[in-house]
């Protein structure tokens, strides 16, 4: 496998996620290309997360001008609480004021956050900009740069205002997880050990045998991993690219839950995928109760977990105060909440008509 | 021609419009096919102009609510002015206490302000709803509610925040027209003339002789005219849906001066239709002191906007003040401001580079 590109196919909406390190110096090659895939162009709004800005926007402007590009930027506020209308608003606001127009590109640099509200800013300015996803969170660079989703939250509802927008291009520069916070670093791998559930049975396997290397942060096994993860995600977006089919939704497994505790907990609480480390052990619970999946696979990913760094202690969330939020779940069609659930390493399924009292019981297994 | 259905062609989002009159009764055929296409489905969420809901709410909550789906509805405000961020956030508010899920289906009742306002709100909310469109006032059923166009105002710039999103169907009463205002009723035909410069010559002197039936809101004419306005738009979007080839382009005829005259006047001023009437006597006037059109098409074209009621006085318009605005035009590419400018009846096209001067100079022809 050549771990440096993936395609992610969808016809006219095709494009390359460039796996790399140590890219932005002036004549990277990788920007280099990049740039010359987004000609004609003579302006780039760069968004920015505040955190990554110092590293990243300056060698990237200088790329950029280097080639005569116009260049604006704005930075965000670190934090899910910048994925909401007024930050939004104001995006809008400057992408007016620095004269952007229909052939102008948004850099979105940053976690899932910036890539998401930036992404959706660039859906709707003028119906539509031309997108990069620079990811720099481990969580960003398996997950929300690749797929298309962009959106913001309201206030009661995460997620549920967006659209479906494809990048034209994502830059993976895997140095940019080296000043990542050990936490937010390690809760990038629940999206990680997810593909593995999901998907592919070796790849979790695979991780099984990385877990050293990986929480070194050992760039080889990064970029195996990445690339890995990126081709799962390409490959179910490709099947699915609006969520019409229902094979898009086993990208949700875990995230039933994560929402909830992610609503009722305020935003930020939990890091997202923290959470999703926790919904994923409340399905696999559920569904070794349900007897679908056998005690051993529940104890495996467990393990990975813990391994990880993502152990996770089920009894502090109420499920009571979980099971109304999750009824409100984009997810929900026609009223029937559904939850994704393995059946066994490798393979999950849609499950309707779980009750409060099931979800209790499985917890306390 | 049969005036009964318009197709539109857009391959996956392909979409019926249907002409009829007095459909809004609890047995409506075209209600009942509607509904019949829009299986499965559970719940419809009604978007209504203040102006219309009296008369076209119910008699469409009943026709939904006779076949067990449930509804919610909102109002707007009639104007310009509830096309913007505020009214947005209050309806994506309003579908998420109505729970709105993604096979609900949003049903935009009212001018090209509900259309466009309701169109993004169903775009985005939840990553995209179903929308049926059902324009109530002439502009918007020649017009905005065909082709996909939605979108809301920021405070500076017209139609600047937006998204490309089909709607599924389009149901056009013209017994809706009957209670227009005569001000509003006549602006509508700034759009249908245009349609006569653009790309029919034939259409335009059809028009030439359907004034007095016209002006009489007689249904055959009505009914006729509205479907050839819609053919020609369908043609025009199935050819270049998201605005990238350059075909969809000609559609902006009058559009430059209009957006900018609406932008510096404050929405509102003058209705959009009296807008573009202005700005296609503007870029008549230019193309003939460019030599590009005969005086002959100008003085037709400024014969039937006067007869049918859209006689416009250019010099109450200030240049200086408008030029400014068009910079800021969202069709402005690459820093280039182009103009739609008639060669003859029936055809137009782009020219580039036209001064402050050569505007002054045109106006006073």
């Amino acid at each position: 496998m050549n771990d440096n590109v993936v395609q992610v196919e969808l016809s006219s909406r095709s494009y390359t996620i460039h796996l790399t390190e140590n890219s932005f110096g002036k004549n990277s090659p990788i920007w280099k290309q990049v740039l010359s895939d987004l000609q004609p162009i003579k302006h780039a709004f760069l968004v920015a997360d505040e955190n990554v800005a110092a590293i990243a926007v300056n060698p990237i402007r200088d790329c950029f001008e280097a080639a005569a590009i116009r260049v604006s930027h704005t930075m965000i506020a670190s934090g899910e609480s910048s994925k909401c209308v007024s930050t939004l608003v104001n995006i809008w606001e400057q992408l007016l004021a620095s004269k952007t127009d229909r052939k102008s590109v948004v850099i979105a640099i940053g976690g899932g956050v910036v890539g998401d509200l930036a992404g959706f800013a660039a859906a709707t300015f003028a119906r539509g900009l031309r997108l990069i996803q620079v990811p720099t969170t481990l969580l960003a660079m398996v997950d929300s740069s690749v797929g298309g989703k962009t959106g913001i939250n309201l206030p009661s509802a995460k997620n549920m205002i967006g659209a479906f927008w494809q990048p034209c291009g994502v830059v993976i520069d895997t140095s940019m997880l080296d000043s990542l916070p050990e936490r937010e670093y390690l809760s990038g791998f629940a999206e990680v050990i997810k593909y593995g559930m999901i998907m592919d049975a070796e790849f979790f396997s695979r991780l099984e045998a990385l877990v050293e290397p990986l929480r070194a942060r050992e760039p080889a096994a990064l970029r195996e991993v990445i690339a890995t993860c990126c081709r799962c995600k390409a490959s179910v977006v490709s099947d699915d690219e609006f969520e019409t089919s229902g094979r898009r939704a086993i990208l949700n497994y875990g995230h039933t839950f994560a929402h909830a505790i992610e609503a009722t907990q305020g935003y930020g609480a939990l890091l997202h995928g923290e959470a999703v480390a926790v919904g994923m052990a409340m399905a696999a619970k559920l569904a070794v109760s349900l007897k679908m999946l056998e005690r051993s696979s529940l104890d495996r990913q467990t393990a990975l977990l813990q391994n990880i760094g993502l152990s996770q202690n089920l009894t502090k969330f109420d499920l009571r105060k979980l099971w109304p939020a999750m009824q409100s779940d984009k997810k929900v069609e026609q009223g029937k909440l559904g939850f994704i659930l393995p059946r066994k390493i490798g393979l999950v399924e849609r499950v309707e008509g779980i009750t409060l009292q099931q979800l209790q019981d499985a917890i306390e297994i």
